[in-house]
């Protein structure tokens, strides 16, 4: 069979399945509009059970951030037929585990068992998609969990108070700019009918992903699903998140997290650039763009900054642009060398950054840095958990089996005019900087 | 008659009304739930009539900024029984003016005129509250005007798009902090669909108030005002502003904007204070502590800043405690003396700053201060236009008669702690700092 949907949107009838060369991937839609995807790997005799939504903190309502990741948590709490730890100790009893994560577009759940429990897995997952029983005294318990998780994790932390100022700088007025735990002051005041809002709107089968990834047959899989999965009812609520787009900036912006629990100064600049589900070459550039910049020893910020000019004891650059739709950050990161200043440190980024807007990169360098990313997606590919993770995030994307599966061809495709117009997306006076140092001390 | 009411939700049956004392001024509320506001000055035979709406830009979606301010010039479009031009060609020709004005809080139109055209004001207005025609072209071509308007008065002036950066980053994430003309690319999206449903939404008689002022007999007035007014169906719509609390800040905000259209560099330094609606006594403080930093030659900053430390050309201090809700911004304002940097004058201002917060103000010059704010108050007071104004943003803001003829009292209870208090409003941590700059030159 051959792969021939534009996306995951399929209009194929049940059971009808594609395959798609390299990655021997399989795409179906149940009859309720849940998306399935298989990945066949028979080396070991395993399974990896994923359920996607489409939906993740960028969907928190305004003043409700963190709800998303608060279902996550509740979602752990129980139904009639599978009471809380139930599911858990089965699959401890049988050497698997599980685990979930929320992050700006998407909400994951996912078990790794012995092939055999692929089944058990559907149907508790499939039982929690409509079951979930939340009391008011089960939320406000977890409420204080998540308040805990927020005062260790984040409050108590610079670095991470630092990280949520830039993103929030970066990204406002897109609610994508919160923290995927959300604030403080908002996680206090979710609770059950919050919650449940919130499962019924979201939790539905046309607005889940499942994949499966391993030792398995992907038409007993897709018959299994249909089974499982495709007697839930669907809901027919479409949903399309509402994407703000930021007023251009003109202003440069510079934001100082001044706290005596920082011990090295360090820098960090935050660009929105478009992502990987943008047409057009950008998102494939700054991939290739940040590896360039920042990705090892050889890169031209090392060689620069640290190397040259001994202005930094670190750098590195990052493009993330496969964790949300449209607009995503590319961001650098400096500790600078002792007796260096943060704004003279800041300086010496710029000017690396317009002396390669002057010169480029060479054709040799590209090549290289093309060739190596190419190289570790290969490796990346090996592992079945992985390849799943890779297809879930990009379904919850909106893209295409296609999409992911072409994304190499995209790098290879690359040209030193891509990356010359990829750096006009990091002017300095379109981006915010951060430093995030310790207090003064008198000399 | 006394005044009776805790605010303008009075519970009165048509055509009670109550009179508080020393303004003159009569509250009443219609059958269908608008209020009404008359302030009785016999001095001449004019009159002022005002429509305020409870709603501005803070209330626009999110995406479709500045249709608050786009619907109020679509106002002027026409209806069947006054067809576009009809009305003010009316009102130029008996010597009477008009105008209307969007704000984050409301929106209003008013008009002034010789005593006897106050029914015909009234026909008018009411016909416009639910009459309005809007074609696509009427639509399409006022856009253009919104558009030339956004282009000259803001993207063509530093100094406004200084500001629009500084608020927005100032009251990130709420929409408060967009500007009132829209952003641009939202403008551009507006039609005739989002003008007809805000329109619906919001131009009611439940969210609006009629302040009538000047030589009228109130007895009259309400009768003409149920006639007339009375006579539009409530849609029983209710409708309250979610107010988006940002997150505490922690990390100090700086922007910068290099213009060549800049000819003198400037500083401003925004804090977000809570405004006139809350309770407590900040915001009066807030305002007695703007006249004693900024308030003219004698006051704090001037002294430090220009005559004691010569590091500035100018400075001025004002807070926006009436213009809206909740949050306002206080702001403080500089030009550095010649050769002076932006940083500097940056720290020249905080270290003034600190050092009020270890020393206070003398008794002395708060009672000056205090003393000068009400002497202001009253000459306002004196014009009834200016009168009627001051009731109409504090009815939109949803505060009582009451609460503006006490306001005197709030300012005359300021004590040294109190002003003490609102310093700590202003920690540079938590606010703001903009830097417009021209480009450097080198030397």
């Amino acid at each position: 069979m051959t792969f021939h949907s534009e996306n995951l949107q399929l209009d194929s009838p049940l059971g009808e399945k594609h395959e798609t060369s390299p990655d021997r991937v399989f795409t179906g839609r149940l009859g309720n509009g849940m998306d399935v995807i298989v990945i066949r790997d028979h080396r070991r005799p395993i399974a990896t059970h994923m359920v996607w939504y489409r939906n993740g903190s960028a969907d928190d309502p305004i003043g409700k951030s963190g709800i998303a990741h608060f279902l996550e948590h509740l979602m752990f709490k129980g139904t009639r037929n599978h009471p809380a730890g139930h599911f858990s100790g089965l699959l401890a009893s049988v050497g698997g585990n599980e685990n979930a994560s929320t992050s700006w577009s998407y909400t994951n759940y996912y078990q790794r068992v012995p092939k055999d429990y692929l089944k058990t897995c559907m149907v508790y997952e499939a039982d929690r998609m409509t079951g979930l029983i939340l009391t008011d005294e089960i939320v406000d318990i977890e409420r204080q969990v998540v308040l805990v998780e927020r005062g260790m994790h984040c409050d108590a932390d610079p670095q991470v108070i630092f990280e949520e100022a830039l993103l929030a700088g970066a990204f406002s007025p897109d609610p994508c700019g919160r923290p995927i735990i959300g604030w403080q002051h908002e996680i206090e005041t979710l609770g059950r009918e919050d919650a449940l809002a919130y499962y019924y709107r979201f939790y539905t089968p046309e607005n889940a992903i499942l994949v499966v990834a391993g030792d398995v047959d992907p038409d007993a899989v897709m018959d299994m699903a249909e089974t499982i999965y495709g007697a839930i009812t669907p809901t027919g609520a479409s949903f399309k998140r509402p994407v703000v787009q930021a007023p251009p900036v003109r202003t440069q912006r510079l934001l100082t997290l001044v706290d005596e629990n920082v011990h090295e100064p360090a820098l960090t600049r935050i660009h929105v650039v478009p992502s990987m589900t943008a047409t057009g070459p950008h998102a494939a550039a700054l991939e290739v763009l940040a590896f360039l910049l920042g990705g090892g020893n050889a890169s031209y910020l090392h060689e620069a900054l640290i190397v040259n000019n001994r202005m930094a004891i670190s750098v590195r650059a990052s493009d993330w642009s496969n964790v949300f739709r449209d607009l995503v950050h590319f961001q650098i990161d400096a500790c600078p060398a002792p007796g260096v200043s943060l704004t003279d440190l800041d300086d010496a980024i710029e000017n690396a950054l317009e002396m390669l807007r002057r010169t480029g990169f060479s054709a040799d360098d590209i090549q290289r840095a093309k060739s190596r990313i190419v190289a570790n997606a290969i490796y990346q590919k090996d592992d079945h958990s992985a390849l799943a993770w890779q297809y879930g995030v990009a379904a919850s994307l909106g893209l295409s089996v296609e999409d992911v599966a072409l994304w190499q061809d995209r790098i290879k495709g690359v040209t030193t005019e891509d990356i010359r117009n990829a750096l006009t997306l990091l002017e300095r006076s379109t981006g915010i900087v951060g430093y995030l140092t310790p207090p003064a001390t008198d000399a």
